[in-house]
């Protein structure tokens, strides 16, 4: 061993016994015949003395900037303590040392804030994981594992390993595949989840399964998405939903309690899909604020208790209102003396491109009881005050509206309540809100090829209630038009996610495990039968030999540690991330390959 | 929840109490009017009781084997106890039941003795699963998977997730390759181990670091390899050998301690690779029984002590043994009265074409301190002691000698050393024995191109005192005749591997941090300037930035496991093992993919 003790262990009652420390060369200050030097390692830096009777050998050896240097010495007492640090009641008379290694000059500074940027930092990674706060992501990234695999491991869950050269079986993402040199012309994929595994384990009765396991999907990457990414894998048998909930509820408040040191005791919300979306304007609200959506045209939508208020904002003759399909509004508290200069800028905000709105109503609640609008000339007194009130404004409240067809306006108005959120502090990065979003619909219309295309996925329970409705029913879609319908267009998956702070962390369902209800589904999703033999023979054939009610959920893992960590960028958290092109600079991957390689894969390429 | 309790739970101390459980019919026996039922869950088996009043209900409802139930009832005292299962003293009387799933009749029976061939329960490896053999191991694997976690954990390593997708960079085995659909003609490489990731790691200062990660190979399969395998991948900074011995000793016998309750105390044996390859005849010696190797002609290679013995089997005008490069004996305990047909059944055996070895010559040293052989023609009856006396054979035991090439003779010799280990049950499945190797040559020759190759891989160091030699000089080998003149032939690796009964569970070395050592290393192996760069300018470069020391080493966790469970056979111990093809026959996978995807990636199939 090159050291007696780390260079973050040392305290004053260590004073006066000789120690050996080894590490990096964090800085060097030179004081007349005197040099301090602090020396880093994982567990946190302590000061070195080098007397006068050393400065001949610094001299002719001199040390750099994160050189790898091993020195002996005696611990003293010093004079003047740092109390920042743990060990800064202390420092090492040095006695003797050794350069283990050299360094160049970094290309960059090693400390919590750089001078390096995005892509100089990705090419050297290993000098970034280096600075503290990188490192305490990927501690905190372990920390939330251990904690993940200690509660699963105290309730009954095995670890159990799936394979990663599987079949390909594309179903809505694209697959990685991996050419086969024993089987030419045949090729395997490396799976987008253990889905069908961890299913067949339920049916083989391991009750309780999970894995924390690297998944691949072959997408056009947006902005923080993954080539490969990490889940935490969970399947449950003789379990219904509710199961499910308490189980996984459980895990994440015992991360936050190991991890953070944080007791959610609440209960965690509960809200169903369509609540989510006329509240909030999205399936995964963050619901550390309030500010929820009011439906203008149709508030029972919202508060089944507003009803009645159908003419709110209809028969005043203004068009905009008139003619659009969902009237939105949300209350923004305490700024009803916004400026002009304000109102113009939110205006323009919402008119961008990626908002797509082609104007913005305001709605001032003055703290005297009084309403100023951009719409005055259409709404008296009284209209504003009714709106107010459906739209719960209080005195000093700003109402902000959008008009527009229904899936855009509701996206606009998430979007601007999100926005308003962050910009007056109701967004806390120290603040952590747990929701479980429910009552999913099973299917979405795919209008290109007039069929059911699965929300969630192809094993996907229906809610039991519905599971006639789905058996006694032909899938296919006679009439494109209505399609809505269609009775399949209500049925509501068995299906749940769990949302922290507005992110998805989590999503599960309960798994169909009925022959017939699996083949049925397939049949929906456009899948004859000779095609759910090939891709998914293996698992229609284990339904017939006892498979049990089962159900589970997967967690992102990156974006769950992103988020305990307070950042929502999951590259931050992984220790050789790749970037938006899905290629890792620091190895300079993918690249080509040799012939020769090409050639045993029976391959070759044919580059448009 | 669809039950109360598992069917591994309930105890004489339950009685009375109602329960609902849910699993799997095991067995049906109907005595009149009344059923017993045998319910199967992963914890255990309960036994039903169907009482008369529900003898129509089973009769419209009847199960089968494999059939999912629920079953509610009372617990109640068997009359008739079964002492062999822990729920054997209760039984339940059932109130109602529900059939979850019917089943099929299972392809081959679900118990430890089955009938299913190894292809049947591959194909249906979700049933086979089922069987409580397989499950144990499973489970077994599980145990071992938490208790190196545990151990690794507790002495401050690290779980830190490196890339799947990484740069081919082929050594030794083959990669297997992704194409990159946003890269195309490149291709991302599957890790045949996280290697150079984990040297980084250290590089940046985590310097603990764990992984239980899969791994990928595209080798011809073997009998027992599989494509995809699994290791305990570990890397420590700041140490030297000594120190990773004493850790991964630790570890080796904390999961002793914690899956088997094996208390191993005794500390780990050491032996050089030198002394293995002469003694047992390879690099991985079953340590737990004797009969090292002698050899005949130079004694001392084995036994120091014994020198001048040069003229032991020479100089009698015995061809075989004059002409041959090596002879060596082993002393078979007890099987001196050996009769002629057993001797020629060994004579038989070494002659086999996998063997290769042209005869056998034995030696019987009777009781009564006479000496017979098949050499008697040859050797006086004071010779044959002499021989006795140098390969320590006793009154009563059978010496057998080979003769030939060194490699061959040794490797025969040791195959046969195992084989009558086997016959004469020295190879005890509930022993285990621990062994570390050392001191590999870190070079071996490759005659077609005249160069070295790495023994371990391209990152291991020399022993610290022989880097001099492998900095000083030129690796190139300018008199391929005498290869073994060159400096390079005799450097011995920092390296270990750790042995359990006679297989390989772990390896790995002392690394090289050292830019100047890495790139003479990688020029020894044939690689120009150039190529290194190409291939591991990261790593060379990470070099430049302050390397600690460091090294590693990994265990093969399938491996580890099935010797745990008494095993040999890796397939055993994974849940969804691919067979000698690289086929997983349950998957049907590899498998054809669709054009489009061939057409997306911008390759085309070119079989031969």
């Amino acid at each position: 061993m090159y050291r007696t003790h780390t260079c973050g262990e040392l305290r004053i009652s260590h004073a006066g016994i000789n120690v050996t420390l080894a590490g990096w060369v964090q800085t060097i200050r030179k004081f007349g015949s005197i040099t301090f030097v602090d020396l880093r390692d994982r567990y946190g830096i302590t000061q070195l003395l080098f007397g006068e009777e050393l400065n001949q050998q610094l001299e002719s050896n001199p040390l750099g900037r994160e050189y790898v240097i091993q020195v002996s010495g005696t611990v003293n007492e010093r004079s003047s303590k740092n109390a920042n640090i743990p060990t800064g009641a202390i420092e090492i008379a040095v006695q003797s040392f050794v350069i283990l290694n050299k360094s160049a000059v970094p290309p960059f500074t090693i400390q919590d804030e750089t001078d390096g940027g995005d892509d100089l930092r990705m090419k050297y990674r290993f000098l970034d994981l280096r600075r503290n706060t990188v490192k305490r992501n990927i501690e905190l990234r372990y920390a939330v594992n251990r904690a993940a695999r200690n509660f699963l491991h105290a309730n009954g869950f095995m670890d159990i390993e799936t394979p990663f050269l599987i079949k390909s079986t594309p179903e809505g993402a694209r697959d990685f595949v991996v050419p086969s040199r024993m089987n030419p012309g045949q090729f395997y994929a490396l799976p987008q989840s253990p889905q069908t595994f961890k299913q067949l384990l339920m049916v083989s009765g391991y009750d309780r399964y999970y894995q924390v396991v690297k998944c691949f999907r072959d997408e056009d990457l947006r902005a923080d998405r993954q080539p490969e990414f990490t889940q935490i894998d969970c399947e449950m048998a003789f379990v219904e939903q509710e199961d499910i909930l308490n189980m996984f509820e459980g895990m994440i408040k015992s991360i936050f309690k190991e991890v953070k040191g944080i007791d959610y005791t609440e209960t965690v919300e509960r809200m169903t899909w369509e609540d989510a979306m006329w509240q909030y304007g999205n399936d995964k609200p963050d619901i550390r604020f309030g500010m929820e959506i009011c439906n203008l045209k149709f508030p029972a939508h919202t508060f089944p208790s507003k009803s009645g208020y159908e003419q709110l904002i209809n028969g005043v003759d203004f068009k905009v209102f008139d003619e659009a399909e969902t009237v939105v509004a949300i209350a923004v508290p305490g700024c009803s003396e916004y400026t002009r200069k304000q109102t113009d800028e939110l205006t323009e905000w919402v008119k961008r491109p990626q908002i797509g709105m082609k104007g913005l109503v305001f709605i001032k609640c003055n703290e005297d009881g009084t309403f100023k609008s951009s719409v005055d000339k259409f709404y008296s007194e009284e209209k504003l005050k009714a709106i107010a009130d459906v739209s719960g404004a209080k005195s000093g409240d700003l109402i902000l509206i959008l008009a527009g067809t229904e899936e855009r306006t509701r996206k606009a108005m998430s979007e601007l309540r999100l926005d308003l959120g962050e910009r007056l502090g109701l967004r806390k990065k120290d603040e952590f809100k747990l929701l479980w979003v429910l009552d999913f619909p099973l299917f979405e219309y795919a209008e290109e090829e007039n069929r059911w295309v699965a929300r969630h996925h192809p094993f996907t329970s229906p809610k039991p209630s519905q599971i006639e409705t789905m058996i006694q029913n032909n899938p296919v879609i006679e009439d494109a038009a209505n399609y809505l319908k269609h009775p399949y267009a209500n049925i509501k998956a068995n299906a749940y996610d769990m949302v922290l702070n507005g992110n998805e962390i989590g999503g599960g369902s309960i798994r169909i495990y009925q022959r017939e209800l699996q083949e049925k589904m397939f049949l929906a999703l456009g899948m004859d039968a000779e095609e759910q033999q090939h891709k998914f023979g293996f698992l229609l054939g284990a339904f017939e030999y006892g498979a049990p009610p089962h159900g589970g959920i997967a967690f992102g893992f990156d974006r769950l540690c992103a988020l305990m960590g307070g950042s929502e960028s999951i590259r931050d958290f992984i220790a050789f991330p790749k970037n938006n092109s899905g290629r890792d600079v620091m190895l300079d991957a993918p690249s080509s390959i040799d012939q020769k390689q090409l050639d045993e894969l029976q391959i070759r390429l044919h580059l448009k």
